[in-house]
């Protein structure tokens, strides 16, 4: 973003994105009001609502007669457009797309769930993603003239420098080449691209009243992954591989792991591990729903098989804990809701392991608030940040700032 | 900082800053030549150059009469005052307090140490401190009427909350409450306090020729410390706690710490547990030098204690480095010069707890540069970054901005 150009697009990002955070604010106003409500010229205003009226974003809703005493002609009243998609998440599963779709607002107004087998490449997950919204545009009426960006998630670790972010390949995780490229050549808006469990974590941080600005976050599924949040930020780390906690190890004269190690957290922890270990001890758990009538029966032996894992996870979430100390640690996955103990038994455990600090706050341990089906709300997420509607962020105040000799 | 005088303090001191960065980068300069350089009006730049000749951070060299061919009346050129010191850094220890005094470019102008019992009061050691102050300013003709920040480290943690930062008490070590009080007070300066062990990993972090921007840092002393850098910045944690490695589970089943735990990574790789580990096996080590000695005849004994104490260390810092992804892992202290094998068996452990990660860029595992005579360094450093000279921060150039409407 050195260039004239990059600023100037930033600088018209950025006016763009008040202006429509003033319509979001105070509903419908005429030109000389928003001029005056956002500190720009009439003449930059003008521009400003041309193009967002050309690509549909804002629409002229009525004329201010109704409202004025004075005489002179009515000025027209501007709106934002309910139909504009402005903000699209999407997150890429193993078996599954899911899309979702907000407005000015950040209210979703569509989401969908596209299947696929677990052997589709990346071409044809693309494809289904795209349909997807295509689908989903015809049948809410919608339109992404006014699309501000795009948020993508996908299996696995992904990094995030450069603009369009360098992909990693993760042993059986490979994030997909040219994902971003796909969808910015479709819609013309900034795209990015992370890790789904990263993102994942960033909307648990901000899913409550005052966003958290330090979180430790992990999700036990077919695998466990995590994501950090450190004074307010998404942490990626210097390769893209930060908050891989189903990595470190819990035991380590344990299972082998897939990754080669032994006793990963993930040997204990991720759901397959669980109900393989529930089997070995005799209970027919081959799903989720089997785990959720032995819980529901209080079976003991599923019971301490639910414990192991949670101390085990309590163990390495103490390590993260102790190194970040954070507002929260917030278990996700379908199993926490499945199996409540794991969360009561990490805590448990992760309270023994946080000893040497003083308890007058104690570290607040919780199940994960998103469930699975709400998947593209991370990817959503990441979008209302990355979207120029935060200029007061730093990142993008900098590039506005008048020139000035280097100190 | 949200009341106009704030704000105008503020500008003033990046003001100010901008003008001391100017000169630094072209030594002697006249006032039109400033005001052109920093982008001020003439009658800014005035008052900014009077109020810092006046607090002696700038003094007229001469004037520009050699320099110029037209008429007029010469002007004069001002310069940095080499005897103004700009930053002092003071780190508390148990034993001693050690103070560095650097200059505008951040040179070390003078240093010192002055030793007190481990059982003296904060007041005693505060005016031991500011004792040692006034002793160099005598022996260097120093002055600190220019002084711009003050850093402070103390053993344990400290918060960095609001204007002072609310201080914890934490077993056996409490923060000193006022310490920061008795030298804004004397000073005049803003004044930062730190653990000073995570100021130690931020000198790590900046002691290399492009900074690092993520780093996890572990100090083995008396006790076992850490700090973390992430994303180019100091992590304190929601309560200050952020970086306690030391008290990280690093063998479920071993000793009882002071902290109540058992098995933390300081029951096995602090100094004393170390020394104390070697003699339960027979060896003389009743110090450090006595450990020197050991190694340096390659005693089978000793270096097997060493290499568990590596591995423990090792197993704490693959679990932080699988959770933060750095760019690199400092292992400080002084026993890290003494028994090299410590950081050799903590990178061999470190590499394998990293194992899902891919091995094409390692992560790099070294001793660190610091050694205990620079602990007024990382205060130091802090000022650095706190100071005004680093306006482009965005922290600081927030508070510069012209006002405008929220959006």
């Amino acid at each position: 973003m050195s260039t004239t150009t990059g600023v100037h697009a930033m600088v018209r990002r950025t006016h763009e994105g008040r202006v429509l955070s003033a319509l979001r604010a105070f509903g419908a106003l005429s030109r000389a009001e928003l001029a005056e409500r956002v500190g720009l010229s009439r003449t930059t205003l003008s521009e400003i609502t041309a193009t967002l009226v050309k690509r549909g974003a804002v629409v002229v809703v009525d004329t201010d007669a109704a409202l004025r005493r004075g005489s002179g002609r009515p000025a027209e009243r501007l709106a934002l457009d309910p139909a504009a998609g402005q903000f699209l998440g999407v997150d890429f599963g193993h078996r599954r797309v899911q899309v979702a779709v907000a407005d000015a607002s950040h209210e979703i107004i569509a989401s969908g769930v596209e299947r696929y087998d677990d052997g589709t490449g990346w071409t044809d997950r693309i494809a289904a993603a795209l349909g997807l919204v295509d689908r989903l545009a015809r049948e809410h009426g919608l339109h992404f003239g006014a699309l501000q960006a795009v948020g993508i998630g996908v299996p696995g670790p992904y990094t995030r420098a450069g603009a369009g972010g360098a992909h990693i390949t993760w042993k059986q995780h490979t994030a997909p080449d040219g994902v971003d490229a796909a969808f910015a050549e479709r819609f013309g808006s900034p795209v990015m691209v992370d890790n789904n469990t990263r993102l994942a974590a960033l909307a648990e941080a901000v899913s409550r009243p005052e966003p958290l600005s330090d979180l430790v976050y992990v999700r036990l599924s077919d695998g466990v992954g995590g994501g950090l949040v450190v004074a307010g930020r998404l942490v990626t780390g210097a390769r893209g591989f930060a908050g891989e906690l189903g990595h470190v190890t819990a035991d380590p004269a344990g299972a082998e792991c897939r990754c080669g190690k032994r006793g990963c957290l993930e040997t204990v922890a991720s759901v397959p591990a669980i109900l393989t270990a529930c089997r070995a001890r005799g209970a027919g758990t081959d799903s989720l729903d089997d785990l959720a009538a032995a819980v529901a029966k209080h079976d003991p032996v599923v019971d301490a098989v639910l414990r192991d894992a949670g101390s085990a996870l309590g163990r390495v979430l103490g390590a993260a804990a102790m190194a970040l100390d954070p507002d929260e640690v917030v278990v996700g996955g379908e199993i926490v809701h499945v199996a409540p103990v794991v969360v009561e038994q990490a805590a448990a455990t992760l309270r023994y392991e946080m000893y040497a600090i003083p308890a007058a706050e104690p570290i607040r341990v919780r199940a994960g608030r998103l469930r699975d089906s709400d998947g593209a709300l991370g990817a959503l997420t990441a979008t209302f940040h990355e979207s120029p509607l935060l200029a007061g962020y730093p990142e993008t105040t900098a590039e506005e700032e008048p020139q000035r000799s280097a100190p």
